[in-house]
């Protein structure tokens, strides 16, 4: 039997994010019969190769979704804030990776591995979680459904693909000019210098002290796990490019030895356990960059409370931490038959 | 009057840390009547200027401790253990840098901020705490006085300079290497690369999984604040020269507000206050290149639990996580009248 094939819009289709979601598309052999790279006017006609044909950019904007079966957004809060609703109306199913309708009631927020079952009350936009929250669920699922997840204490070291090219760019220049001058370097992409540094400090600030992206991983997980497992977060933007790494300390109702919760995880969808002491072997930021499991390591016993594991996790943040966990939500999408 | 000056031996003197053992001396008008540099005897007959006087560096050996009133130890562990007893039968105190007598029964180990009085009960070595547990603890003590600490939870972001020179080497090369070739480069410093990585492995692994490093942030602070203090750490290697940057999670008995919180440490000594959500200003590794107070930011009620902080601190690692604190320690013995 031939297998439906679909039509695919990605909005963002040349920034970071979007441009990893197409080569995930192919990749992974999703069903596309029709691609349609859309991006703000000013990109519109670029060229891309997907698939072996070329694929003309087109802009982003409402009457661009006639047609298209699924849109892939990755193009900010505000893009998807305005396009997205038109997006459904003109037909196509919406996964959006912006952080505008995470927390909205009638927009289920989406792990595959962690809460499928979440887009069958879909109303036509699911929304893709932050990268540091979904690292960290793929972890946590298995562990709370072993033993109760109470409190988790995070401490985030995260990429600076997370902010995008310019960011990127940044730290390259950033850490040229400090090692062939020997000074510290103007800061080109925060409000402090990124190269070997680290800046406690990512998205905006709110209230009670607490940035945005800590309070994603609060709210986020409350969302998708339980809205009874209480998260501190705290979240710091390291000098690397690919790859958030995650100190995570989990608190649970029942005990769990650091061999049964390396056992569970070893046995989880989408996890890589590296961890070995006497190999010296656990995950590295660097070891992410071809990765779509996120690695886990360093798994012991935390000994400061009754129950507790502390473990290191990371995974590729544009990956499974974007485009990938979209792609993922998209085949999900099919298999439950949850598009038109 | 004058004031009394006193013959100090510094070990490991070319050392990363024995250099700014010497430095601090210096920048701090340490009353030195005679400086004996001392290293291995390689690199004995080298040149040191202090106070405009040329020093001959000597072998450290038996007998190279005669007439000597402090001898300030940052040599390593095996030289440490070796040669602090001559030092002390030869009529010096010793105020060592390495972790080889820090769990001894016999041996105070001090940060003058924290317990001072420690120092009273001296048979001779005076050990200074791992780095990572000092710029903690300068933190954790005015907290621990105003509320009674029950529980830490640690995760760290350490500098190579930790390492000494052939790691800081080491994240220089590879960083040049990555920036013009493009590729990740090959380890030399750890056995995994650090520049543009975070390495999850400080020192040597030990039982359950836990480093030698993670052990010493849980031992020495019970050590030194409270045997009744549950710490958890886990500490990870960044690409940062200089500059200890740690995320503590801190649970009170007593309730204490963010405000609270950040009054106290603002009254504390050796502690510089950073922390403006509304002008972005935070400590970040960077700042700690010419800083001898530990600096703290991102402060804030952790409702995760009934009484919690987070926080963020950083300090310059071989200032106040070793050489400075080593000066301290000798200043506090002569204020406390300990040198004979």
């Amino acid at each position: 039997m031939a297998r439906k094939a679909y039509t695919v819009a990605v909005v963002g289709a040349l920034g970071v994010v979007g441009t990893e979601m197409i080569s995930t598309l192919a990749r992974r052999n999703f069903p596309v019969a029709e691609l349609v790279p859309l991006d703000v006017a000013s990109q519109a006609g670029k060229k891309i190769t997907f698939q072996g044909r070329i694929w003309t950019t087109k802009e982003a904007k409402e009457g661009a979704f006639k047609g298209v079966d699924i849109a892939i957004f990755s193009a900010g809060g505000q893009a998807s804030s305005y396009l997205a609703p038109f997006a459904v109306n003109e037909g196509a199913v919406v996964v959006d990776n912006s952080s505008y309708w995470r927390m909205d009631p009638n927009c289920p927020l989406v792990i595959p591995e962690v809460n499928p079952e979440d887009l069958d009350w879909h109303k036509g936009i699911i929304a893709n979680p932050n990268c540091s929250t979904t690292q960290m669920l793929v972890v946590l699922k298995p562990l709370h459904d072993a033993a109760g997840i109470k409190r988790v204490v995070v401490s985030t070291y995260q990429a600076v693909s997370g902010s995008g090219k310019k960011a990127m760019d940044g730290l390259r220049d950033e850490a040229a000019e400090m090692l062939s001058e020997g000074k510290v370097s103007t800061c080109r992409a925060y409000n402090q210098p990124i190269a070997f540094n680290c800046i406690p400090h990512i998205d905006v600030f709110q209230d009670h002290g607490y940035t945005k992206e800590e309070y994603k991983m609060v709210n986020e997980t409350r969302k998708m796990l339980s809205p009874d497992i209480k998260v501190t977060a705290t979240c710091v933007r390291v000098p690397v490019w690919y790859g958030h790494s995650e100190s995570i300390n989990i608190e649970t109702e029942k005990k769990l030895t650091a061999e049964e919760a390396a056992a569970i995880l070893s046995k989880a969808p989408g996890i890589k356990v590296i961890d070995d002491t006497v190999q010296e072997m656990y995950p590295t930021p660097l070891m992410s960059d071809h990765e779509d499991l996120t690695m886990v390591g360093r798994i012991r016993e935390d000994f400061s409370v009754e129950n507790g594991i502390n473990l290191w996790c990371v995974s590729n943040n544009v990956r499974k931490g974007a485009a990938l966990n979209a792609v993922q939500i998209a085949e999900k999408l099919i298999e439950r038959n949850l598009v038109k």
